[in-house]
């Protein structure tokens, strides 16, 4: 099989974006390989060992996706016998022609903390929106819904912890978690009077009841809790609840917590961009 | 000030991705904007609009970072009077080349869940991982520890619970995290007893004094916990303590979650591309 390899003097995440985009593309098999703070000629000629290995290995050419600061480093890595792809280097003359200034290259400057304190400011502020999801996960600290951006809100195991922590931790947001419960009487379900004060800014998931049940069934095995029957219900319940109150809600059967973040953002208009 | 914007049919996290990467190389005040699931013509239409008046309000031609699979929704886009960077594109020859097989473009591919049943097992894992590190946070659950892939060690505040959650959503780690506190007697460090079986999965993390005390500062002004010199004493002994015990550690001070992330997965070999 065909070895792929993101190759970065940073954290590489950058690579591997671009490289995993470009794969996207092509119905193939390849194994993965990530070498990231390869920010000396040793660790260099390292790499480009580890690189024309694989080569031999399998008899396939190594496809390098690459994002270099220093230019000694990346020649290293280009003399490997892999095929190497640089989309930062194609892209630099037009868009600086386009801004009207020169590239600056700087180590760190996509992934890193700056040296600024507006940067550190930035940074602290995604911090504390973990502290605060985590805080607020699960229906805990009720008091604090003041401060929330969002309040995700949806009966047991449909996604809304990870979502939560996903938006905290990518997009520095707020959201605390709710969940509905046996004991918010699903049989004739209303908004819990607590959140009453915050309907604005709930936003409910759902999930088709089989994968409802598959998941639960992981958990508790055979309960009611767990039942087709009893996770149709909730849905049911809980989906005519959300069209009553008007509150906006998504279906996560068949996204991942990055695509129901982003559909969640894209819903509400919350800022993706705040540091 | 200029505007860019991230446009895509998809989560445009590739188009920020690619963007952010590109704009990284230049000293430049910019407002991001972006634009995801533009899916139909329609929506192609208004996020022309919203371009054509950015561009009109400001003066500065727009920079527009894009991914699309839909060939007709992409021309809209590039109707628009933004200038206009596509990555996919300019790459998707020469791989295909190397590949030896044409593009097979697909929505979603590159952060969605596919239809496979392996793809779903892979994102179960991942959510599997977040539901564990929720589980053996701050020390909780020590009897879990031997599912974990690795455990965060430190003293309070020194990052180790974002930085768990980091691993386990963005890698599929199961991380759990343990904090030395002043029951663990600092004044005598030594590893606790509990972790002893688990000593090689153990990895600390440590912060300088300063910024400790600023943080610290924050949750408990004034107190004893938050004073400089109490910071500077648990940060001492601990770091005492790793290397007497051979614990790998990070003075994670100057990292964003990302690159404490990247630099722990590239010492202790763990595998960045199990999903």
């Amino acid at each position: 099989m065909r070895t792929i390899f993101y190759i970065s003097d940073g954290t590489a995440l950058t690579a591997e974006a671009f490289g995993k985009a470009m794969l996207s593309m092509f119905p193939v098999q390849v194994v993965h390989k990530t070498l990231a703070f390869i920010d000396t000629p040793e660790k260099a000629k390292e790499a480009v060992n580890k690189i024309n290995q694989a080569y031999d290995a399998s008899g396939e050419r190594p496809i390098i996706f690459h994002t270099f600061v220093s230019i000694d480093i990346k020649r290293i890595i280009m003399s490997s016998r892999g095929a190497c792809y640089d989309f930062l280097d194609y892209f630099i003359a037009p868009i600086s022609q386009e801004l009207g200034i020169p590239a600056q290259p700087k180590t760190h400057r996509t992934h890193g903390i700056q040296e600024s304190m507006v940067d550190r400011e930035k940074y602290d502020f995604r911090i504390e929106a973990v502290n605060y999801t985590l805080d607020n996960d699960d229906g805990s600290n009720i008091s604090d819904y003041d401060e929330a951006d969002i309040i995700l809100l949806g009966v047991s195991r449909t996604g809304k912890t990870p979502t939560s922590l996903y938006l905290a931790l990518q997009y520095g947001i707020k959201a605390a978690n709710y969940p509905l419960t046996e004991d918010d009487d699903i049989e004739h379900l209303q908004l819990p009077k607590v959140l009453r004060p915050h309907v604005r800014k709930i936003y409910g998931l759902t999930l088709e009841p089989q994968r409802l049940h598959e998941i639960r069934s992981k958990r508790r095995e055979g309960s009611r809790y767990a039942s087709l029957a009893q996770c149709r219900f909730e849905v049911q319940q809980v989906e005519n609840m959300y069209r009553r109150e008007g509150i906006p809600f998504l279906d996560s059967t068949h996204f991942s917590v990055e695509e129901i973040a982003a559909k969640i953002l894209a819903e509400t208009n919350l800022e993706r961009h705040r540091f």
